[in-house]
């Protein structure tokens, strides 16, 4: 029959950790979710349950504490690099890691008397996201953003499309455009300024979603890729993908209404779906980079 | 056997709305779920499904969307107020109404030009609720907020409980404090500056949390709900349903490694759960009023 | 300003228990999550922060494990009053207690050497509720179920409901009826056969959804109420709170084709929410113990 | 710069339908969630807003109704591959396409007089899931299932794992082991009898979960993999995805109580993720053919 293991990884995820600086009575907090995942010859456990060369799951998980201790947190791409590091070069049956780092946001509970030492309030649902890629000494950051949801009220048209089988779409000069942004880019170098180009590149992907006039959410996407990639050299790919969350305009019409794009109803399914890659011609990211960075399949 | 129909009430729920204010070039959003069900004489669908009474779930939902055209959402209680009279005030049949509005929270977008004028981010998982419940001539209108996450690092204590059966818990002097506020208070009047209350008690129930010295997330329950029935007069009663949201410090101890209240694991489940109404004792609501509304009684 | 507590209560919540019942090599499970509140004289950590008198949250999840070891569970009614009694008639300040278990069904996986001894697979979304309410000596035991989604291909109808402002629903003697079932009955005795009383009642609520030619949901409604108090003596009343999961027939009339109860799109939102209590004539249960259970009175 | 347009997709997600099949009064329902992606020459669309080739993602939904009312839908792979064929065989500008579908679980009511001819109970939180990739004329069939639950409450070890940094955790030759298996599986062929192949693999990984006396999750998940090549000839590769669902066994020594594997505190996060593919050496299946079923990033 010839059946074999295959591509395999295995770790602790979604380890939930919340990191307090106190070097001044100023706090900050960080507020990551770290999902550790080894690579390597593990061969022995898959076919006889023999664990010896098993770093446990519960070792990757107490490695993410440990590691917060001794070194903190500056962003999640050099905490993944750090933590990917460690398994990979201390442990010789590691041969790879992917290391995966959501941050949520928090800002500062305003008080009568300011801005608080030590209180805070949860932000939005946007998560930023990291996935370290590593194998043997090749070393890939993958960073992004998820769940930031945005819309504008005007200012989106669509209509030029065929009228093939099964259309019944009217075309419109006005609709709402809304969507939840998830973006992914891959960088060319792993010493950044990570928090510097983060910020970067959000605010060039917001730039670009409300001043583009839009004629279809592809064209809206294109610029958003476009605008991060000018904005950052040092990414080398981005990739976006957009639900169209459609709010549909209501008929108002048999009661004798009208209505000027006023009342809409948000619908929750189907939505839309534009997904695509915005590359820089000469330098293409090797499609294993993605993979690896995606979700397992 | 005696059996009959007892209380009833039936509606539509989770109208998802969107209200674009277009007055001027530079718009308003209001994104609201609406849920509207009516109360009244329904015997007969019950017993033989006639439905001569049945002001449809469908029209119910037509009827949320023409009531914002007609008349616009200024807030989420005037809006309630609107369509339980709407219901109430036209048909015989329906003696009681409950409406239901939540809203969610957008920020406008800062592009390199300045706010824009119609692109917008959402904002927290904070919703503001409100329910209006009517019954004949009387209206009580219910407002409040619901997870709104907070946590302060510091500033928080719990000890000196006593040391019973199946008690481990360690006391602490120092720990991290977070909860997501889940808070209800019902009005004196109907006639009031909706918007104004509403953020008034929120800023209330914040500084209330960040400045209080937390002996017990039950103290700082009660100073939350007292800030709030203080800022407002016209409150006669505040709720809150706090879950404890457990930060427990990790014990680095056994690789040689302090911890001072740097290192956090956030846990998802059991939490603590410190539920209370803080009322003015000369003037009590009737419990009837939170039962409508749907809340811990 | 006579500002003071009113109302209030505390615990632990979400305790994820595993009991494993070992007695045979034929495992039986039972999966549980438990919610402990006490009620009492707690204004001391309220107002002050002195927790002299807190039965510590923590310790209230211990005590729902050591319990469950010391005693097993057959029934989560019966754990829930052992639960409540153990609080309330071991501590003076402890006048109240509100226990919640909700259960999660586990099927054996059937082998090719037939139902596995120790092996099995998670049921449906379908949740096993219980509430008991005590209030000193006075006890009340609430149950139900929750998540039970059922659906009908046909057998139901909708017309006769009045055209009045905003009605454009149009009638129909053929539709899909789907609903995901909550129910909650309570029960005139603390000392019942649990487990069959439960099996007993959710078998005339499925009968009677099953067997009724709907002309409205709440004439399936009221049938299932009827059925369940018809069924079981003890109940002395029974609420149903049944969303109405629209399934849409789609139109294909612009494209030639017709559509005889064939296709339907199953929508998300809204959804019309249908609520009623089915109750004995000659012993009405007091609107506190559905308050102090949670649910809609 | 360089910067263009690199691998994009886009469509309707999410298109929830139900199909009753009719042709006997003993009705049955395949209810499913479908997701339509097209691929092809859609670069004006993001540079210019041209849509003039772009087949509108309403246009999709459209279509996956009326090839349902067309054809029926006797199995997803079926239904995903007659959806894919209909786009790609039909406009020039589509030269690819990805079709998901979702499969949701119904079983019939059982009532007093038997199994009801038109009434359903919806199943498990299971389900079957299908992705079709046709690019030109290549196609691929990928069927899989995801979140079938399961726990075998005793023969799991493990032990034997090595102590490096940062380990702590005791080795156990007597744990619960649970997990919520999510399979994805290549076959090698597009004509099959897809509902059998279906049933033959869930019972191979049933039968290998149970049955096997696990000393890893690692041997468990190679056993599963295993058994279903070894059931289905046509099966070129399997991938599995399984979090290791921990239930920790409480320690209830600190008040003189024993716990042998009786309670069990079921944790949520963080879980053991183990993630491997079984493969036959003789026949690799494409890394394209997982990227493009798998999550777009």
């Amino acid at each position: 029959m010839g059946i074999v293991l295959g591509p395999n990884r295995y770790g602790k995820a979604e380890v939930r950790m919340v990191f307090v600086n106190r070097e001044s009575p100023v706090h900050e907090i960080t507020d990551v979710n770290v999902t550790s995942q080894l690579i390597g010859d593990f061969v022995d456990t898959h076919l006889t349950g023999a664990n010896d060369a098993v770093i446990a799951t519960d070792t990757q998980k107490n490695t993410v504490y440990a590691l917060a201790r001794t070194g903190g947190i500056t962003s999640p791409e050099e905490f993944a690099l750090r933590l990917a590091r460690n398994f990979v070069d201390q442990y010789d049956q590691v041969t790879g890691a992917r290391m995966a780092v959501e941050q949520f946001g928090w800002t500062r509970i305003s008080t009568s008397a300011g801005p608080h030492d030590h209180a805070f309030a949860k932000g939005t649902e946007e998560k930023r996201t990291t996935v370290v890629v590593k194998d043997g000494a090749a070393e890939h950051v993958v960073s992004g953003l998820t769940g930031l949801v945005v819309l504008k009220s005007t200012g989106s048209e669509f209509w030029g499309f065929p009228q093939v089988d099964y259309t019944s779409l009217v075309e419109t000069a006005d609709r709402i455009l809304a969507t939840a942004v998830t973006a992914t880019w891959v960088h060319s170098s792993t010493d950044l300024d990570w928090n510097a180009t983060f910020t970067t590149i959000r605010e060039a992907l917001l730039e670009a979603f409300a001043t583009t006039h839009s004629l279809s959410l592809q064209q809206t996407l294109y610029a958003m890729g476009k605008g991060a990639l000018e904005a950052v050299p040092e990414v080398a790919e981005i990739r976006l993908s957009l639900p169209n969350k459609h709010h549909f305009l209501v008929d108002l019409d048999k009661w004798g209404l009208d209505n000027p794009n006023q009342v809409f109803f948000a619908a929750d399914r189907p939505y839309g779906l534009i997904e695509a890659a915005i590359v820089r011609e000469e330098a293409p990211v090797p499609t294993g980079i993605w993979a690896a960075a995606g979700l397992f399949a």
